[in-house]
C-alpha cells in the first residue's frame, strides 16, 4: 500500500475523497481554502497525520495568491487561513501542530520577501509530507517488531494509507509485518457511525492482500472471547502527555474489552500526535457531529423522526488500558509521563 | 405501548412487518408455512417471545388444511410443519419451546377427532398469546421495581412489545416503571448490524413518550464512562440453567462494559426463555448470518467486494456478568442454577 492520499500537485491540494471509497476511486484537486474546509469537515479526508498534512497545504492555499506586500500584511492572511481551518476539526492535534509549524516558519523568516516566503511556506509543507513518509515507515518497523507469525490483530477506525500521507501508523505496522514474511490475519471493525473500518480499512487491507475479517463494532467482545485475538493496534487522534489517548469512538470499549480478556493494547502514532500541552485525556476536546450520521444511512431513514442523539466523534482511552505507544522513534511503555517525554529528546 | 406485533385474525397470522420500521407500520396477513418461515428468516417478526408465538400460530398454518383422516397422518402433518418452522433460527429457544407445546398438546388429545384437535391446538397457540401479554406485565412489574426514577438504563437490540405479542421484556420494565410515575432516561444502542435500537427500541420509546437517546454500539463505554448510565437491562433468546445468557449480538460486549464500570447488569425474559437441558452457554447454538448484513445496506455496498466477514447473531454473557433476572415470577439472583430452578418450580 502506497496510494497518495494527500499531495500537493500543480498548484492544488490533489486528494483522494474517502467518502467515495470503497465503491470509487475519487481524486479531489482543491484550490481554496473554504473547500479544504469544507473536505475535512465532511471527512473526504481524515486521519490525524493525514490532517496535518491538510493543514500545511492548506495554509498555502490562504497565502498561494496573496498580494501583500509587508511580511505584517501576508502574516495576517496566514494566520487567516490558519485560525479558519482549526475551526474545521477540534480533536487531532497534528491539524493543529501543523499549522503553528507552518506560522513559526513564517515568523522564523520575515525578513524574507514575500516571493521566498511562499517558496519556503511550500517546502515546508511538502516537507511535512515527506517525513510523514518516513515516519510512517518506522511505526511501521518499531511496530512490526511487537507482531508475531500467525498473529491475529484487531483494529477499530481506518489508521492506514489513507489516514496519512500514503502508508499509516497501525496498518503501516502490518504491511511491514507482512512484508517482514510474518502470517497475520487482521479483524477490522466496521467503526459507526462513518464506517471507515469497512469502507477504508477493509479495502486497504485487500490491496495489500493481508487476510482480513470486517466484524460489527459489536462483535469485538466476542472474537476476543473466542480467542480469535492475540492484539489490538489502533491509532491515535491525540494523545495527552501522561498517555491517555483519544481516538475514533469505540476505541475506548475495545480497550476496556482487551483489558478483560489479557490482550494487549497498542497505540501507533507519530510523536506528532503528542500534545505535552495537555496534562490527561480529560482535557481533550471531543468534536461532537451531527444526529443524522446515526439516524440515516445514505439518505434512508432508520431511526424515528426527532430521536435524541449522542454523536462524539472521538473518546479517550486512559493509559492505564495501553500496553505500548508505537512511535518513529521507538515504543514508550507506561508509565508515559516519563517514556513519551524521553523519544520525544532522543535524537534521530 | 400495547401495539399488537403478532396475533391471529380470520385464519392468518397477522403480523407488523418489521423490516419496514420506522418508515411504515406494514401488516402482513401469512396464510402459510412457507411465508411465515420466511418472515422469521428475514426477521420480519422476531425477539425471542414473538418467535415462540410465531412458532405456535405456525404449526396452526400447517395443520388448519389438513384433510388427514387418523391421528397419525395428522401428526405427521403437525411434525412436518413444525420440523420445517425448526430450521428458520437455531438460537431463540421460545421458538422449540413453543413448537414442543404444540406438539405435546397434540398427543394428549389423540383421542379427539382431527376436527377437534385443530380447536384445542389453536386455543393452545392463543394460549400462547394470552400467556404473553400477562407474563411481559409481571416481567415488567419486577423489573420496575428495581428501577428508581431518576435512572438512566442502557438496553441493546428491541426487547419491547415488538420482540412480544405486545408488550416486552427489557422494555417491559422501562414502561411500567414510567406508569408508576418514575423519571427515567433510555439509552438505546443502534445494534448492529440490523439496527433494532435504532428502528424498534427507538421507535416504541418514542411511542411510550419515554425520554431516549439512540447511541452507536461503539458508544456504550464511554455513556458509561461519562457517568451517563444507572444500569443496563436487556432481554434473551436463551438462557441455560446456569444462568449464562444469549442474547443478540453486542450484548456480551455491553455486559463486560457495565462489569467494569461497576453498573449492575440486568437480563429480562420470560421463564420459557430457560433451557434447563443446558448445562451452560457454551451448548447454546449461535446463529451465523449473511456477509451482506454487514457488506450492504439497501443495496450500497459499504466494503470492498469478496471481504471476509463474521457475523453472529447472538452471543453468550457469562453468568458471572449477569445482576439479575427479571422473570415473571421474581428476580433470579446468583447462583442461578438453584435460583433459575427455584423460581420455575414456584406455582402462579
Amino acid at each position: 500500500m502506497a496510494i497518495a492520499t494527500i499531495d500537493w500537485a500543480k498548484g492544488k491540494v490533489k486528494l483522494i475523497d474517502q467518502t467515495k471509497l470503497p465503491e470509487k476511486l475519487v481524486y479531489l484537486y482543491i484550490d481554496n481554502v473554504d473547500d479544504l474546509w469544507e473536505a475535512i469537515k465532511n471527512l473526504r479526508v481524515r486521519g490525524a497525520p493525514a490532517l496535518g498534512i491538510a493543514a500545511g497545504l492548506g495554509v498555502i492555499l490562504g497565502i498561494k495568491d496573496s498580494r501583500a506586500d509587508s511580511f505584517s500584511e501576508f502574516y495576517k492572511e496566514l494566520k487567516k487561513a490558519a485560525g479558519y481551518i482549526g475551526t474545521s476539526r477540534p480533536t487531532a492535534v497534528n491539524l493543529f501542530w501543523a499549522l503553528r509549524r507552518m506560522e513559526q516558519v513564517c515568523i522564523e523568516n520575515r525578513d524574507k520577501s514575500i516571493a521566498a516566503l511562499k517558496k519556503i511556506l511550500l517546502r515546508e509543507a511538502k516537507d511535512i509530507i515527506r517525513e510523514d513518509k518516513i515516519i510512517c515507515r518506522s511505526i511501521g518497523r518499531n511496530g512490526a517488531a511487537l507482531i508475531k507469525s500467525g498473529d491475529s490483530i484487531l483494529t477499530h477506525c481506518n489508521a492506514g494509507g489513507l489516514a496519512t500521507a500514503d502508508y499509516g501508523t497501525a496498518l503501516a505496522c502490518f504491511f511491514e509485518a507482512k512484508n517482514q514474511g510474518k502470517r497475520i490475519k487482521i479483524y477490522a471493525d466496521e467503526t459507526r457511525p462513518l464506517l471507515q473500518g469497512s469502507r477504508l480499512t477493509a479495502w486497504e487491507l485487500k490491496q495489500a492482500q493481508i487476510p482480513a475479517t470486517l466484524i460489527c463494532d459489536s462483535m469485538a467482545g466476542e472474537v476476543m472471547k473466542e480467542g480469535k485475538i492475540d492484539k489490538v493496534v489502533v491509532g491515535a487522534d491525540r494523545i495527552a502527555a501522561n498517555g491517555d489517548t483519544a481516538n475514533k469512538i469505540g476505541t475506548y470499549s475495545v480497550a476496556v474489552l482487551a483489558h478483560s480478556h489479557n490482550i494487549p493494547f497498542y497505540i501507533a502514532a507519530p510523536l506528532s500526535t503528542i500534545d505535552f500541552s495537555i496534562s490527561d485525556g480529560n482535557k481533550i476536546p471531543i468534536e461532537q457531529r451531527k444526529p443524522e450520521e446515526i439516524t440515516n444511512w445514505f439518505g434512508k431513514q432508520i431511526a424515528p423522526e426527532g430521536i435524541d442523539v449522542y454523536n462524539p466523534a472521538f473518546d479517550v482511552t486512559p493509559a492505564k488500558y495501553i500496553a505500548g505507544i508505537i512511535t518513529e522513534k521507538g515504543i514508550a511503555k507506561p508509565p508515559y509521563r516519563e517514556s513519551l517525554k524521553r523519544l520525544c529528546d532522543r535524537k534521530k
